[in-house]
């Protein structure tokens, strides 16, 4: 990479919590750039290596096996003193010093707020990359590493499935999504869970235990003795599934096993969605730099890529999908009685 | 199931080449009938099964806990005969005797057609669900059963990537997809392949062993010695990859292992976007008799059901994805030397 | 079943906490009956079923696939009332009354308690098969369960590694193992955790916080910044990882990441080592009932199948392997320096 | 490393065909080599690495999360040049410039005959650690590699009933194994497969198509129209599963698929015990120089580790357990009627 090289250079870094799939985004940053002709800098750990000037170049061979593994090569770090104006200007400083003209980031809300505050400070284009597995950004129908949280929690929930079975019993299992239900409503859905708690089903009419005990001795009257899973989103009830799962025992003599998930949802290889998915949006990334884009996010809306002002990926909510919402929570396991004509 | 019970009554059938995720969507057709009040009586082995009037009743409890296993819990077949009038009047004399008025039929675009011949012959309502691991019908973004199809494959890429790197080698994996290569293109793209071969590419320019050869030589010198993994789309080579694999030794000296995938590709557990798509369009096939509808496919387009006529799901070509294609064969392995500024 | 029938007729019950492979046990059990010439009737939910006179005749086809599914199909349960004299006098009548001359109990330290229990009233054979993901049965080398449970541990450590690696964090994950570290010892050398804690390396020297806290900044010292997974075996910290983590942060100002894999561990498919053992044990305890044995719990040593009286299973301690212990201990993460010449 | 270190330089490599746990058996290495105040220096692709003076060293940290994957971080390859003597004198040239005193080879019967050779040249110390899939070497119960190949097969066999299952079908399922059938007995046993074709069967009296098909008959008479899987070990059918597949349809009309495992078996997270098994192993071979041990493989035999002659692993021969034997071919799947009284 020699100093008079007239090629633009890009830097890309991950930041926040890491989501299965980054280093396929990664990956294929840094293929369209080559393929484009620009060179790539890495920073490492962030937004904390770009403050530190933690930086390395990446060419094609150093991400030529990556995108079968969940975590980021370049490692990924949360940096709350990121917020400071003096990081801000201190980014763009090493940025300029760099030579670069373009920073994609890829990660989660915070992160793009941390590009949103960047940019007040530096006029290089900033390009977003959707990187959680929370999927709880407006913009695109499906992050980085919300396929692959969803897989591994529907794994766990087939596991609790036959040992549930096997005593006839009731398990609470605790999955990720931090304020959406996102996770829940697939992982429930996927795993034919007899009952979810979601923050989007909380928010009218909080679940009581006894409003609870009542599904389950009624979805043991009508389908006979077996097992009752329960998926549980984080936060969602004060203690977690542990409390819950003694709440059910000490209140109502209910033998009930509690499971949390927690971070097994970050890890292994990631599905063949998110591959592709952030296959396709690291590259959107780079080309929506060669068109002169900036402050936005690239995402996926109904098949077709899109660019989502940064502001509105975390100003504007991103809704749960209301058909499969009715069909899990009416139609497969329906809180109240249908209503038989 | 009394006799004289006034509810509606539907038959269903899975028909064809087994697809993952057809219990799952059995299973959203008996708990969706038992919602809106309508008895279900499945016919095993497909259409030999309504030929031969071989039927059971399914309820709630026999689908309780079948949605996480491939395969298909009423048995599915193929049944060449029942492209005979004959055998479409019997069927339709059957499905009358037993008071059915609607009928799902879950499989590909050979039962769909058995479906249509049906509809000469039988005045009761015909709604298809599009259960196959190719994706090769027009009217939905996915098929039920092609993500698994793509998520065994890729899980298959990433274990021959393992060997092909410890020995830097040269493999060919040969995948399904009847005459379509969406398989192909997501696994390439999922597992990071250096070179695919599907029907879509090779409509054109049929690719021969000297250009093959050369692309193997160029990702060497351009990304150092290392391996190299091909995908090749069924019939897509006289002899498919053991013969490719034996000429590239044979003409070019060049070390080569072939792999035939198979029917793996077709057993497992069926991802979760398999599961909540069967989920979701079982359900939309029950509601679609509900709302008088007959001779149609029900499909996901863009995140939106969708009920697409029969005869278009076969006459009418569904495409592969333009920018995945392009992404993975110009972008990420270019073909031909890409042209820098 | 006729009757009239002067086939020898055993019984066979799975019981307690259900372990991977109880159902390859199962059918192995059913399979050499059936060789042998033997009827077998199942009791249902263990012991319970025993009492309850809840019994089915099983053949070769109720078993013919059920050895890739964890669970047991003749469901398991605890049962504490079978520890009274009047219960295993109503098992006895039971037995009897079925003509069952022979009963194979599936299970672990509780089960073959009660098996003891039962024989001081009822005089037919009895075996046991070691069913239990603990391995804490004297007498076998492997008991059906261990290895899967050690799979899935691993499994979900390898995730863990991946997010932890990702963001340089420590991660405290509790395994299962009841009262002996044989899955914390093997998932923690399996996964390549720089520590655990087991209830055998506990015994004399409480592990403390100060001491942890001092191990982990040694590792980093001489490994350099990195991930750090530790494996905690179950009441080996009061609170659990929860706690333990908890503590880190706030007396050290650590951060720490825990993980509870719970039920997970007694799900999935199981290992090929747990299906080929439990086919082997199945075989074994229908052989040894041929040979007039009773008692006993057949058993897996260095290789060869033997027979140990019931009594010792529980009397008797099954000891880590030290080789392991030291070399995952003392080599590979050693606790102390290793004092070179 | 300094030129005046006195510490010993042992040198290590991998060779012949990758196996998984390689890795791990590289890193217990590394670990106990740096425990025991040793140096390591790897040559990369096997003995052509060690040919071309193509050497690294490997410290705690190149090895640090490598154990959780298959293939090998330092290549492998075959060297059919090696068997030359002059071949010999140059790798004892270069071990000895080196000054290299003790040499570990991971891999199989091949790679040990390379090392006896190069002791005729070399009077340093040569340990071998068992790195194949095929367990097909004298002195260990269990080579490493092994364990996972049958897993694979496994889960492969496992995806292949349920599609087999789905459409009543005969299944001939090939898989690796050399010239010996420890794969093929243990994956068939493992997924309930209804027959296997294994050398060790073979010997005496060959299969014919009209014996396989009157099993096929009998299975289906005694248990009922469903599935059969058949496992075939490599080399034991001209043309392989393809081709005794077209027999049996061509010659008996008998639907047939053929399934090739190949390479897959080769790759993926090695499982617990390859993981287990390596790092023992491994560790065992730095304390065999340490204890002035040279020529002999390190193996377990009934849970003890062993050192064996090399010449031994290639010239005597390790049986299949004849009790699984019996129990897969005699008393799971008969293939003679069996005689009830």
């Amino acid at each position: 990479m020699s100093e008079t090289s007239t090629a633009q250079r890009i830097g890309v870094l991950t930041s926040g919590g890491d989501a299965p799939g980054m280093n396929a985004a990664l990956r294929a940053v840094v293929l369209a750039a080559e393929h484009y002709g620009m060179d790539v800098i890495a920073f490492r750990h962030g937004y904390e290596g770009l403050l530190n000037n933690e930086h390395i170049p990446l060419h094609a061979a150093d991400v030529a096996h990556v995108l079968q593994y969940s975590g980021t090569i370049i490692k990924s770090a949360r940096c709350p003193r990121f917020k400071e104006d003096d990081s801000a200007k201190l980014a763009a400083d090493n940025l300029n010093n760099l030579n670069i003209s373009a920073l994609i980031v890829i990660g989660g809300d915070g992160s793009f707020r941390g590009a949103h505050h960047l940019s007040n400070y530096w006029s290089g284009q900033i390009i977003g990359v959707p990187g959680t597995i929370d999927n709880d950004l407006f913009g695109t129908d499906a992050t980085i590493g919300y396929s692959t949280a969803v897989a591994i929690a529907m794994d766990a929930l087939d596991k609790i499935r036959d040992t549930a079975d096997a005593m006839d019993r009731v398990f609470i299992v605790e999955v990720m999504g931090r304020h959406a239900g996102f996770i829940g409503l697939k992982s429930a859905m996927a795993s034919g869970a007899e009952r979810m708690i979601l923050p989007e089903l909380q928010k009218d009419k909080p679940l009581t235990v006894a409003a609870l005990v009542k599904h389950i001795k009624r979805v043991e009257a009508v389908r006979g003795p077996g097992s009752y899973v329960m998926v549980l989103s984080e936060h969602q009830w004060p203690g977690g599934a542990v409390a819950l799962s003694e709440q059910l025992e000490a209140e109502y003599d209910m033998p009930c096993r509690p499971c949390l998930l927690g971070h097994i949802q970050r890890g292994g290889p990631p599905t063949a969605s998110d591959r592709v998915l952030a296959s396709e949006l690291g590259v959107h990334a780079v080309e929506l730099i060669l068109k002169g884009e900036t402050g936005v996010m690239t995402g996926l809306k109904a098949g077709q890529l899109v660019a989502v002002p940064l502001i509105d990926t975390w100003t504007k909510k991103n809704p749960l999908d209301e058909n499969l919402l009715r069909i899990q929570h009416e139609i497969f396991n329906p809180v109240k009685k249908p209503s038989r004509s």
